[in-house]
């Protein structure tokens, strides 16, 4: 699959090393990693590719996490996008194609780059880099299903920043990486890092302002046990009326209710305090009650995921998928197949149950072949 | 002062161990600590004092810290209030009576335990220890100047529960403590505790929920330093009026911004991340816009605040207080005297300002005289 590739130009090398991969992925070792976003700066030196083909994958992710409505999310393990980029000499330099798109629907995905969220994500990142001279062409495999409310779109995006990125060695930081993405975002779904951030950065992600951007990285202690059980039922809940759901006025208590809940699971998430963390998500009282009533046998899933031992459920995202928390793994599975019956008997919806871990990575390359 | 006093009836004593004062104060060791409160339970045995004795103090507290409105608050180092507590057989068995309130304000306050904060907290501890056979006398003095937001009641409040608790051998739980509080605050200025747990608990508490009573204590690291300036102009901030000046309506982007910011500043509380515990603190775009109006020269206060260096800068509680943020007490001092100079020119207020370090421990014991 590799082609070898020539640059026509020869870039003139900065003095600053390139971030390896490996940098960016340890360095958030703190607590809470505050990212701050410097104006876009491009590159003043367009770099050379370091590998000819490369290989990445990004989570999938749940945001608004009930009271972090529009300003938290995390990634969970296992589920999510992989891209392949290859430098391609048949693709005009500076550009991006897309030459395939696998999974289960990929028929419903456009390969026009700038109507694809991975093209929109990839093309950005050759804008910020500065890549003038190389043509690449990206392969997308779908693994996550569309309009589940697992962030779908963000996955694709975060993938493909990354698979760009690294190509040509990994220059661009990390806040650099969600703006690209958010490029992709504002397209398809709305300018909302929720999805996009834990898509990148991994873990749980405050979004604290947009001007600038500016992302929290909130660390789940490592030595701690969190799952997420998502039941994802047959059934499309569009962003757009999901959004149409919301009240656009919020009487004091409930404001002061759930600000005192944010405040509660992100004081849960540092904590690494399972059952409180999945009290807060459940504690939403502003946007769940409006969204809820729009997924038949929502509040039954909700329900009996709380009686099969889940510490909280609410919806995932925008819906349709339900996600409820638990520090144990067969718990999990158990929750799992009472919210699938709760979607089937109240819902009259098939469903399907996965349990998963935090994803505590984010994005990452998964193989590369050098030049 | 100690009187000697015998017991008219000689308790059971129950099989737990009494708690003693240092247990109590070593507890918050944790990250977060939450604690949840059971059901009011009368102690069925009635305790027998160990203490003819004590001496007890509050310290101010600094509830809303901007987006933390209604829900979060921090006590303050060395400015508060003590109460004596004695044995006194002149006093009705199970009945308290206040002998004595000293300092400034001191004309103010009512000299009837049931019309006095720190009366009400030490008759509600009397009742829920289930003292029938001993009476109290309470001596108050005042070390925080009344309506100014730094907490004035909730101090009085929790250094009277302290010390009738200790006097009897510190049975109650902490939550129980925060709840004859509770009792004293909702007679003076509504149910909220948001400064009488700070004042009882130290550091941090965020209030989770008060059906029931739910208080998360979120721990500044030990290691990191924090100041708070506090300039209080002589002014009067009625709480009603500054309560009558909310919003009760708020549109949904703003109560996105202000649950983001209150889930940062929860991050930066357990990170000891000054400076952004500073900006989140100043960030508040529901309740200070409608509130600083009605203090003169506020907003020239805030400005200055943060011109001489300061993190950020809000109202303390209801006000007028105003309270800055920094990691250095020398820069506090600079900038509480900006501050002042704000109060004067824009307000035209007098004003002083102090320097205050976070206050870790709450309220406590100060001697005791034993039996």
């Amino acid at each position: 699959m590799a082609i070898c590739y020539q640059s026509p130009f020869k870039p003139i090398t900065t003095l600053s090393l390139p971030r390896t991969h490996q940098t960016r992925k340890t360095r958030p070792c703190g607590v809470v990693v505050v990212v701050r976003c410097s104006k876009t700066q491009l590159l003043s030196t367009e770099p050379e590719p370091v590998f000819t083909s490369v290989r990445s994958f990004a989570p999938a992710t749940v945001a608004n996490l009930g009271p972090g409505f529009d300003f938290l999310g995390c990634a969970v393990d296992g589920l999510g996008d992989h891209v392949s980029a290859r430098v391609d000499p048949s693709v005009h330099p500076g550009e991006v194609s897309i030459s395939e798109i696998s999974g289960d629907n990929a028929k419903k995905l456009s390969k026009n780059p700038l109507w694809n969220c991975a093209g929109i994500a990839a093309i950005e990142v050759m804008r910020r880099l500065g890549v003038r001279s190389v043509g690449l062409s990206l392969s997308l495999e779908k693994g996550l299903p569309l309009g589940s409310g697992l962030g779908s779109s963000a996955a694709s995006a975060a993938a493909a920043a990354i698979a760009v990125n690294e190509i040509f060695g990994a220059r661009l930081s990390t806040e650099e990486l969600v703006l690209a993405g958010l490029k992709s975002e504002e397209k398809v779904s709305g300018y909302h890092a929720d999805n996009v951030g834990p898509a990148i950065m991994g873990g749980f992600v405050l979004i604290r302002s947009y001007q600038p951007l500016e992302l929290v990285s909130l660390k789940f202690p490592a030595e701690k046990e969190l799952f997420f059980v998502l039941a994802s039922p047959d059934f499309e809940a569009p962003t757009k009326k999901m959004r149409a759901a919301l009240p656009t006025e919020i009487g004091m208590p409930h404001h002061v209710w759930n600000s005192s809940q944010a405040g509660a699971l992100v004081a849960a998430v540092l904590q690494g305090d399972v059952e409180g963390l999945g009290r807060a998500l459940s504690s939403d009282k502003i946007v769940e009650p409006r969204r809820a009533p729009l997924i038949p046998g929502m509040a039954a899933v909700k329900r009996a995921a709380i009686e099969g031992g889940a510490f909280g459920c609410t919806i995932s995202g925008a819906g349709p998928t339900a996600v409820a928390i638990t520090d144990d793994e067969a718990r999990g599975r158990a929750i799992g197949e009472r919210m699938v019956e709760a979607f089937m008997v109240e819902g009259k919806l098939r469903a399907e149950a996965v349990v998963r871990r935090l994803d505590r990575v984010g994005a990452r390359l998964v193989s590369s072949i050098p030049r």
